[in-house]
């Protein structure tokens, strides 16, 4: 089988995208989850490196090219309907957040509302400037 | 902050949907992905189980109702951009999947294609049968 014989597989939605979760290959933990096309996933594989689909820029994005971090695929999974895909990455410089935060779900639901949990690890304008 | 208040906080998409993750509370594990409306979510607080909305039967799921493997909601979190939705649960009867497997991502990325390697645990005709 190649490579684009595995991507005709994924059920891309109407505007040819999936939900991709990523998930740190060590503690489990979600990181973030982003959205791909059929390049971004090929690219995924090709590179062994997260590259998704940045629906506000309409382009993309790889992942920690302006941070410097970038996730190293340990693994690549898809589901029963192969509409989400799954990567256990090794999430380099320890925060996959644009918030400088470790992950990106940072507010858990707490006495009937949604409280921050997790720490700002470096300031966005250092990580972007 | 009452409910309504925090259910405003997330960025339903267009129809009014966002992602939403279960994850096995004690192993880590993604289990599967499915959609909640505004009511799902709401549904999901209120009973701390697992409630979803089914896209292809456009009506609510309560996840369990027939199979009996209910989830028991343990953690809930939003991400930065409040437009997924992550639950840590206890998976009763330890199987998630509809296939009768425990977790809806049994395919694996292997040497060029998608490799089952999860097994079936039950038989679904016995599961909804």
């Amino acid at each position: 089988m190649n490579i684009e014989q595995a991507l005709d597989e994924i059920r891309w939605d109407d505007q040819g995208l999936v939900p991709a979760i990523a998930q740190d290959a060590e503690s489990n933990e979600i990181l973030m989850v982003a959205w791909m096309n059929r390049e971004a996933l090929r690219l995924t594989i090709e590179r062994q490196r997260g590259v998704y689909y940045s629906r506000s820029r309409q382009k993309l994005w790889f992942k920690g090219e302006e941070s410097g971090h970038v996730q190293e695929l340990r693994e690549l999974r898809i589901d029963c309907d192969a509409d989400v895909v799954l990567l256990k990455v090794e999430q380099k410089g320890g925060i996959a957040c644009h918030t400088g935060r470790r992950r990106c779900f940072f507010r858990v639901w707490r006495d009937g509302q949604w409280v921050v949990d997790e720490p700002v690890l470096k300031n966005p304008d250092e990580i972007y400037g």
